[in-house]
C-alpha cells in the first residue's frame, strides 16, 4: 500500500539526529491555545441533510452584510426547510437553495441587495501573503479570511475551495442569498469581484462533493432526479447552547499561522525530494477546528 | 433558478450592437480542424468499472516514459482486474490498483524506475504561459500538456485537477505505476517535481470525483468497505478498432489555443462585471475532445 503522503508516525523517534521540519499539520496540532480565534455562533449556518450528515458554514459578515443578514433572515424563518442541493457541476460548484423564483420571501429579506463583491480595506487590518499570485496585486488575510487586492483600494474575498457564494442571474441581478453554492474543484478565481462571498464550508464538504454530478447543463440535476434534501439550515446561535457546534480558527496573526504558511510553501517531510518554495493563497487554507473541550 | 453562469444562448441575437466576445467554450466549439490533434491509442488507458462507468486517462510518455512503459505492459497483462478505487481524499486525490505489495508483477515491469519527476526542456517547444504562477519561474504548454520551469533548465507537469500519478512509498521509492492517483481537488503543485506524473483524465473524472471519501487518515477505505470495482484497465491501442474510444487535444500553437487562454482570463459574457486579467495555468485546462466523426 502505497500511501502517496506518508504519516508523520515516526517523527519523535529519531533520537540524536536533528529535529525533522514540522508538517502543516503538525504546526496546526500544536498551535497554542492563543493561536486561536473562536467563530461566534451567528456567523454559522448548520445545514441538515434528510437522511442524515452536516455540513457547517462559517459566514463572512464584513464582507456581505446585506446578503449575511438576508441569509440569517432566512435560517432564522426555516426558509430552506424541504429545500435541496440541485446543481453539482464536476470541478466547480455544488448549488442548493428552494430553486423555485416563486417562492415568497420572509420579512426583512432584502430583494435586491447591495452588489457586495468588494470592500474598501480601510479598517481592515491585512496580512501580506508572501507568495505570487496569478490573479491579483496582492493577496493576504484578515479575520481569518483569505483577500486580494486588485488595482484598487478594494479587496475581494477569494474562490478557493469550500468557498461559498450568491447564486444569480445576469446583472444587474445580485441575488439574495435564498440560493447558495459551495466552490468543490480547483479555484475559479475569475469569479473573484463578480459575485457575493458570504463565507466558506468549515465542515463536512464531503456532503455536497461526493454527490453525483447532475447531468444538465452547468450541472443541474435532471427534471425528476430529486437532489440531495436538506432537513433544515439553521444558525447555531437558533440552536439549543448544548447542541451548538463550535469552531475556532487560526488568527493570521499568531505565529503558527506564519510557520504553518513556510511549511505549505516548503514541505520537508520525508516524502518532499524538492520543496516547492511558494504556494498559491487557495492550497494554503486557514486552519479551522472544532473549539477543543475546556 | 438562478444559474450562476449563464448560458450564451442569445448570443446571436444581438442585431446592431457590436458582436459579443466569445466565451472560452465558444471559442473551443468553434476552433478549425487544424486546431486539434490526435491522441494515439497507445496513449489512452480505459478504466471500465464493475456496474458500469468509463474513465479514460491520457498517458503521457513524453514525461514518464519508464513509469508509462510500466502502466502499459500492466495494462496488457490484465494486471488490474478486479483492482479498485480504494482511496478517496477529498480535495485531494481518489487512488486505484491492486493495493497489495505481495501481487507479482508481470514481466516486462521496471520494479524501481528511475525519478522521472522532471525531464530537461531540450527538444521541448514550449509555448510561454502568459500570466504569473506562484510556484515555478516559467509556465506554459507543449505537445498540449502544462509544464512548469523552476530554476533549473529542466520542465515538470504540473499537477492539476485531473493529474495522473503514481503512488509511490518514502524515498527513494519511486512506485512502479501498478498504483495511481488522480487529483480530484484544488491542484496540489507542491506535489511537482516530487512524484511521477503519467497522464490526466481527460473523461469521466466524476467517476472517481463523486465517490464517497474515504474514513481512515489520507481518506483510504475503512477495512472491509469494498471501494469501486474496477472491471478493466486497457489500453484503447488493445480494444477492437470500432470499440475504441478517440480523443484530440488543442493544439497549443494554434490561434484558438491563444484565444482561448485570452479568454479564460478575460472572462466578458455578460455574466461577468469585471475580467480577472489573468489565470492560473490550473483554472486553464488544455481543451480536450473525442474526435469528432468524419
Amino acid at each position: 500500500m502505497k500511501a502517496l503522503l506518508a504519516l508523520p508516525a515516526l517523527l519523535l523517534l529519531t533520537g540524536a539526529q536533528s529535529p525533522k521540519p514540522l508538517t502543516p499539520t503538525d504546526i496546526v496540532a500544536k498551535a497554542p491555545a492563543s493561536a486561536w480565534k473562536s467563530i461566534p455562533p451567528e456567523d454559522l449556518l448548520v445545514i441538515d441533510y434528510q437522511g442524515g450528515g452536516r455540513s457547517v458554514i462559517q459566514l463572512a459578515p464584513a464582507f456581505a452584510p446585506v446578503h449575511v443578514a438576508n441569509i440569517r433572515a432566512l435560517a432564522r424563518a426555516g426558509y430552506w426547510i424541504g429545500s435541496s442541493i440541485y446543481r453539482v457541476q464536476d470541478n466547480y460548484v455544488a448549488q442548493w437553495g428552494v430553486n423555485d423564483d416563486g417562492k415568497p420571501l420572509p420579512a426583512g429579506v432584502v430583494k435586491r441587495p447591495p452588489a457586495e463583491y468588494v470592500r474598501s480595506s480601510q479598517g481592515l487590518a491585512i496580512r501580506p501573503f508572501p507568495y505570487r499570485d496569478s490573479y491579483a496585486v496582492r493577496v493576504g488575510h484578515t479575520g481569518g479570511w483569505p483577500v486580494a487586492r486588485y488595482r484598487s483600494a478594494d479587496v475581494s474575498l477569494t474562490h478557493c475551495y469550500g468557498t461559498v457564494g450568491v447564486g444569480r442571474d445576469l446583472k444587474p441581478d445580485t441575488g439574495t442569498g435564498g440560493e447558495l453554492y459551495a466552490v468543490i474543484g480547483h479555484a475559479p478565481r475569475h469569479l473573484d469581484r463578480n459575485i457575493a462571498i458570504v463565507g466558506r464550508v468549515i465542515e463536512g464538504i464531503e456532503q455536497m462533493s461526493a454527490l453525483p454530478r447532475g447531468t444538465e447543463a452547468l450541472g443541474f440535476y435532471r427534471q425528476g432526479v430529486p437532489g440531495r434534501a436538506i432537513a433544515s439550515i439553521r444558525l447555531a446561535s437558533s440552536m439549543p447552547a448544548v447542541a451548538r457546534p463550535s469552531f475556532q480558527y487560526m488568527d493570521e496573526a499568531s505565529a503558527s499561522f506564519t510557520a504553518y504558511l513556510r511549511a505549505r510553501a516548503n514541505r520537508q517531510d520525508d516524502f518532499y525530494q524538492v520543496p516547492a518554495g511558494g504556494v498559491d493563497i487557495c492550497n494554503a487554507p486557514v486552519p479551522v477546528r472544532r473549539t477543543p473541550a475546556p
